[in-house]
């Protein structure tokens, strides 16, 4: 098989730390298969560089940005390398551009434009372990070096996966897979064996924070099965996320997420009249909020009350924007002390009486549900933050996700 | 005028000396010169990065070693580059890929092959100052980085001089100029203005640790006027090497080198039969060994005594191929407590007397002169390593240099 694997920053964070994914890459050699290893930075460099860049500008250059972090990946690379030939395995670094990662010019936050595999494929029929450095690749139009924002390593490791045509994906972090929940909040939460990537994708998005979406969706796109797994534990298996069609049982119910930064946004008496929510959602669009559930009630005196959820980090934007439909209603109110649980799982869709099922077990322990939202693989529900980890736990047990 | 600038590590081996050095360039661009620098690793960067390796490898892959080394200079680059930017100034990093340095595939100790400056022209054109991470290049055959080895900044520097045609190129350290002598041996050492390649080949190879060979010798073949001067006292003009025609006024003697890394090998009482002395200095070349000054007197028992000189750091090695010569000799002997003073002055080729000046001097001061040797601007002395400071301060007033 050919194997694309990915190691974040914290596998590779120390010295120790390389040698031991060494040791990983090593005996997936031996079992055989052809491996290209995507590496991160070493935890914490790239804040160092980005703390030396703030040290002469807030608003730095970001192509300049990019040629300095884009060094992190490229240290982590060349040690790896040097680690795997020292055991006697013919390994290769190779940076993005030796990978043949070209880019948008999208400094900071570039998209993958086309990656061409000749490089890498010549490397392998030489006999070579891979080790690309993650997280970059070359602008289409300057040539100069771009990195891919947030979660590049892991997007770079799904590209190369997809483009190579790779058997598998393995994104190697710190967590030994994908759980039913979060097993800090329920210990009797259960790894999964599989997952599909639309849940997944609603699990990340609603705080599993084991993946990112950006990788899955391109995992899903690119069809690449994708794994998530540790470096600490690399004997235990983790869980394959992968399509639909590839997992034969499936579970009615996969998983519980909880989501704490949510801020309900409650407006009350609002006049009725056509057109004023969609005034009020387009100019917080235009805000680049992030509007979730969206609730509309219309009271007994004609008016109308809105209520919807935005990310904490939209707060203090949102108040601003809301500012300008102060006169349109009786009342603007926001609540920070809520949170979304929700529940994901494919086989929703050919089963009833899922959804409830949850309204029962939010009412067997007296917890109020503020808004619900649903969608084909997922309810969501709005409930004071107090009852988070309660309502969690008891969703997990009115599924039996223990099993 | 187009000015080639060199910053070595110490220079930028602080944020705030990296501030620094952006200010020097802001001077020079307000001053109307289009500006490309070559910048350095941070000072101890390298260092670091080469104990990492060491973690895994006592002998890691040459270009793993490239791949690791070259990434300081390109976060110096940077750096610099955000600094100039926010400081109002068009700048652009640019590796040495972007550069157009190509080399050939000696991966840690690479040559420049060719130039190609296109992008370098078009981005200077555009306004920019240019940031070359110094150091590295690509190798012609693998496209996969390259590094210079020791003195690699210089070399990255000089070559973009000379491929660009540049006006000149100043090489900042710290310190401010090529002096007479070492400063802190003789305080009435003077700073010199101008001093030819050839002049200032001997003061490199004779232990003056400003520039090194590699970078005259390159400056010389290329024609590039090549100022030593320093990024602490930026306002001192430094001085100007170049080629002997410039140089109006040429002094007899322009300065006086101590080398104390020097060992004498005596051979005494050699059987003198035709091939001895080709036999060992074939055994020594052929280990690598920099034999530096030989003398051969025949004694009056018809044998020959042998007496050279060799670095300190091949001390062991040589020590090592003399074993298989013992047999020819009734004695050898190793003094590692004798040093080499040196004479340099292209004007000594019109002079004559400046040798007997120099004899006479140590004769004044009673120090016994063990070897001498000559060549056309230079007259190198062994002698005690106790004289040695003695001997170069006799010199330095012998030929007034500090007038």
């Amino acid at each position: 098989m050919l194997k694309v694997l990915k190691f974040g920053g914290t596998s590779v964070g120390t010295l120790d730390r390389i040698q031991n994914v060494a040791n990983i890459i090593k005996k997936i050699k031996d079992e055989g298969h052809d491996v290209i290893a995507i590496v991160s930075a070493m935890s914490g460099e790239t804040n160092k560089l980005l703390d030396y860049a703030g040290y002469y500008s807030k608003t730095p250059k970001l192509d300049e940005i990019d040629m300095l972090l884009s060094s992190g990946e490229r240290v982590t690379s060349a040690l790896l390398s040097i680690a795997l030939n020292e055991m006697g395995y013919k390994a290769m670094s190779m940076s993005g551009r030796q990978a043949g990662i070209v880019t948008d010019n999208a400094h900071t936050k570039a998209r993958i434009e086309s990656i061409d595999t000749t490089e890498m494929k010549k490397s392998i029929k030489d006999g070579n372990i891979i080790i690309v450095a993650g997280f970059q690749g070359i602008a289409q139009d300057t040539l100069r070096v771009s990195t891919l924002g947030r979660g590049g390593s892991d997007l770079t490791a799904v590209a190369i996966a997809g483009a190579i045509e790779a058997d598998v994906c393995e994104i190697y972090t710190d967590v030994d897979g994908i759980y039913t929940t979060d097993p800090r909040i329920e210990p009797k939460a259960k790894k999964l064996d599989k997952i599909s990537y639309d849940e997944m994708l609603e699990l990340a998005s609603l705080g599993a924070k084991v993946l990112q979406n950006r990788s899955v969706e391109m995992a899903k796109k690119l069809n690449v099965n994708l794994v998530s797994r540790s470096s600490f534990t690399p004997e235990v298996e983790g869980t394959l996320i992968t399509k639909e069609e590839n997992i034969m049982e499936k579970p009615v119910v996969s998983g519980i997420a909880l989501d704490k930064n949510q801020i309900r946004v409650g407006m009350y008496g609002v006049t009725d009249r056509p057109g004023i929510a969609s005034a009020i959602f387009t100019a917080l669009a235009d805000a680049n909020i992030n509007v979730d559930m969206i609730v509309q009630t219309r009271g007994l005196d004609g008016t109308t009350d809105l209520d919807f959820t935005i990310p904490t980090t939209d707060f203090e934007i949102c108040k601003k924007v809301m500012e300008q439909f102060k006169a349109q209603a009786k009342n603007i109110d926001y609540n920070e002390s809520i949170c979304k649980v929700s529940i994901v799982g494919v086989g929703m869709k050919s089963h009833t009486g899922v959804a409830s099922k949850a309204f029962t077990a939010m009412a067997n322990e007296n917890i109020n549900i503020r808004i619900i939202s649903t969608s084909e693989i997922k309810i969501s529900m709005i409930v004071d933050e107090k009852y988070a980890e309660l309502a969690v736990r008891a969703l997990h047990e009115a599924y039996h996700l223990d099993k």
